[in-house]
């Protein structure tokens, strides 16, 4: 492939994406010339901008995906209204955010209406999902859409001719896939920017990134053009997302939900740390909807490489014990993280949950482990992949390889020595979390997601505080809670080194979060912990 | 250490082995005079011998691990004469098979007695395995014990200061540990060989092998030294022993038992085909029986690569539809395994089950990855222990080294490419396995356990039949039927290369079986299914 070529084929993909967007969902130019500089809040686009009915904007806006299946299960909304709304506000999301890979709305339509007249006929929904717009990250197949992952290289391959696990699950629960959705090249940054699909902005502030690998998930959801996607996370890319456009999402232990069957840019084979996948979502019960309908439907009878355990209904304690991990000093916490964190613990204290400090082993290191492993690859296929075009490598990429100014590691050996002595430094921070969680009797962990709020693009860089969980494998949940706000964040500014730098005027207004974390294979409890925060800090 | 220094410290340590066999228990040179080449049948030692009570030998014949805790529960026996009966069979055992390692007969009567008065005291057992004596493989911990797993080198090693996992998990659910058994030099053979605690003969014939890895526990069994013991399993040494000993015996997928804080033979941190610990027993409801105490006492607060799955309570089906594989050609069952596999899937059709026989990927090829992966090590571990004492390697060894007559594969490159390429490979194994599993729609398996009975000492060599489920992680049970039988297995005897040799009248008498197999973390219907088939083939 030629310098041209591949900037040619970039070009008659985008050409042809652009062309997929119906004229009556195509915006003005006064709506979609957005600089990556400025401070645009394109939240409110959809309601401005005259393409969705009064009724659309209710069913996009109003719901989350519970209320949504209630709804069309008894028939007050039909599957085909409920997946047009969402393609038009997709695509709307799409012109304001790139937050969009592929679209198929047409076939989405098309499904819906052979659901409702399922229900019609039958009386039943076809699953727990029927009826429902589903959007998932571009690594999931979809049989008959492309998977590029932004890889111009990729771009010469053909539609896939199968289905992700995950994504045949959720098909024959009745969920209806409609959109694919924007990640950065190698999904390896926070940074969901690619030479094919472009840079996913953030709603909230079109400066700040919009998360990654999952980004164009977290800004799609934010923008209310789906209410519950599916990403995949490996060092937080589910979560990131989430912590950057202010969405709830989860990343549960590895091998829970499947993973299989995916478009991947790295190469087979590798053990270690496992990527999975897990939803975003607009309140804490889809998450565990989600959860719940996809470990009872049999996922390894699909997938190989997952875990059967169906789930178990659990019922929370009244009141909880929350661990509560405040920073790595490595990685000091930004002021409206750390102010937005602490409001969090006495808000859940004030509640009558109990809140016990915890001393963890050092979180950069763990964080170093990580960093080491996902570069393991001898044959650095990810890499191989973007020489194989000619086109460049994204500047997020920068921001997270090995040695850095923020971490001083060298890469491990890429040899079968160097792996046992990583595996077994895994091993070791692992029995001393345990020890750590089992010795404190915490019901759950809150923390921070990260050490900021989103970031300016290219910066975001190391991600301790999210994939210190994948290094555990324990679950992680993002629960949206306030907003970086200079003035009341000014008195948390402490004599520290931020890494990356705190620019209050830069993300004023940036969504916060609080992280709960759970036991490895513990979701059921995890998420009921969640809902608890949620609703807490929502009081 | 110097050669002699290796064979002195083994001296002291046979010496000291001998020293704690009280003298009330000891045989006399016409029962353990036994040779390694003879056909010596000793199952009938403890009864003749006349060291036992008759209320001793009721007590360990009469009663699987769930009737005698019902008895002990019910204080119709102590936990005190219960422990004690199985001491004394045990050193009874030893002496006639080598199948222990460690014994600590005092402390385990007294742990009973302590249990038994807590029981009058509060009228409540301590918890579900209360007063149970259960044996252990060598290799795991048990505080104030020595783990010499066999390693002249590790004579020097003081006795462990801490439980494994499960042995915690099993002490406090009121198990009592009293012995730990025999293993082959490496735990890499199906001899229980090595030169501190010698070769565990076979009870049912002494010039055949007991098995291995935990061949002492098979041996120790069989003999009803032990109703219930907890062994490891990386290619088939948790199903070899019940193989060659007539017991039942339970595979687990990997994980659900805690296999963390055991002495290991091998290097920390590698990844790939996972270890697992499991039961073997006298019947099938008590793999259930163990399986279901230690998944519900949340084996990850004790051990962070345990996974938390508590036991799910299934009803089998009436009628259950077994998928049969009957050999790969290029390991030809021996004429007994193939007529009495024959008539298990006969006997289990007459009984209203369905029997569908399987076309499987080459069962050789997985064998050949297994081992392959087993050698990745580039320090070499093991022989490094060995090395260190200047011990000789076991004859054994050699019977699974690679390449081999039997099988022409090289070893892998140590490499990361080389692993990475195992890795895949075995995915791909994994992949086809499971939608032969889904497309055939098979409650459970059926096939041969190894393609052959017993066999002469340090014949034994490759273990396709078990290794597959290990490359599968697949749940797999040994079911004992029947025996080696040279008349009746005259007539199936055919024009095969048999890889090891058949020799009917080096293996007449020896115990055959079926293995039974069933989905990755299912272990709740392969023991369900496991018991329907023990009890069709009793009938």
């Amino acid at each position: 492939m030629t310098l041209e070529s591949w900037e040619k084929l970039v070009q008659q993909k985008q050409a042809k994406a652009a062309d997929l967007i119906p004229k009556a969902w195509r915006l003005s130019a006064e709506y979609t010339n957005i600089s990556e500089t400025a401070s645009t809040n394109v939240l409110d686009v959809p309601r401005r901008c005259g393409i969705l009915s009064a009724k659309q904007l209710e069913i996009t806006e109003k719901y989350d995906a519970t209320a949504l299946l209630e709804k069309i299960h008894s028939k007050e909304l039909s599957a085909y209204e409920v997946t047009e709304a969402f393609c038009a506000r997709a695509a709307i999301a799409q012109q304001v955010t790139h937050c969009l890979t592929e679209t198929f709305f047409n076939r989405a339509m098309e499904q819906a209406k052979k659901l409702d007249e399922h229900l019609l006929q039958t009386g039943k929904p076809v699953g727990p999902l029927h009826g429902l717009p589903i959007s998932f990250k571009d690594c999931f197949n979809i049989e008959g859409v492309c998977s590029t992952i932004g890889f111009a290289s990729f771009l010469r391959n053909k539609p896939v001719n199968s289905n992700s696990a995950v994504v045949e699950i959720i098909v024959s629960l009745g969920g209806i896939p409609y959109v694919k959705t924007n990640i950065p090249q190698t999904m390896m940054a926070a940074d969901s920017h690619n030479y094919i699909f472009g840079r996913t902005l953030n709603p909230h502030r079109s400066n700040l990134n919009a998360g990654g690998s999952s980004g164009g998930e977290g800004a799609l959801i934010a923008m209310r053009g789906s209410v519950l996607g599916v990403g995949t996370d490996i060092a937080g890319s589910i979560r990131i997302p989430a912590i950057c456009n202010g969405t709830f999402a989860l990343r549960p232990s590895a091998d829970r939900i499947p993973y299989g069957g995916q478009t991947s840019p790295g190469r087979k084979g590798m053990l270690g740390i496992r990527a999975c996948a897990g939803p975003l979502a607009t309140s804490a019960r889809d998450l565990e909807l989600l959860m719940r309908v996809v470990t009872n439907h049999d996922p390894w009878a699909y997938d190989s490489t997952a875990i059967f355990s169906p789930w178990r209904e659990v019922t929370p304690k009244a009141k909880l014990r929350f661990g509560l991990i405040q920073e790595d000093p490595h990685f000091p916490l930004h002021p409206p993280v750390l102010r937005t964190l602490n409001e969090a613990a006495e808000k859940l204290k004030f509640a009558g949950h109990e809140i016990v400090p915890l001393e963890t082993p050092s979180i950069k290191d763990a964080c170093a482990l990580a960093f080491r492993m996902f570069a393991m690859d001898p044959a650095g296929t990810a890499f191989k992949h973007i020489a194989a075009s000619g086109e460049p490598t994204i500047p997020a990429l920068k921001s997270t390889s090995l040695p850095h100014e923020y971490m001083q590691y060298e890469y491990a050996p890429l040899t079968l020595d160097g792996l046992y002595d990583l595996n077994q430094q895994r091993n070791q921070f692992k029995e001393e979390f345990r020890e750590l969680v089992v010795k404190s009797r915490v019901d759950a962990i809150i923390m921070p997601g990260y050490q900021g709020t989103a970031q300016p693009h290219d910066l975001f860089g190391f991600v301790p505080y999210t994939v210190l969980w994948n290094v555990m494998d324990y679950p992680a949940a993002i629960v949206p809670y306030s907003k970086a706000d200079k003035a009341a964040d000014a008195s948390f500014v402490r004599d520290v080194v931020y890494r990356p730098p705190y620019d209050a005027n830069a993300v004023e207004g940036a969504p916060c979060c609080v992280q709960v974390v759970g036991r490895h294979m513990r979701e059921e409890e995890l998420v009921k912990a969640s809902a608890v925060v949620a609703q807490v800090l929502a009081e």
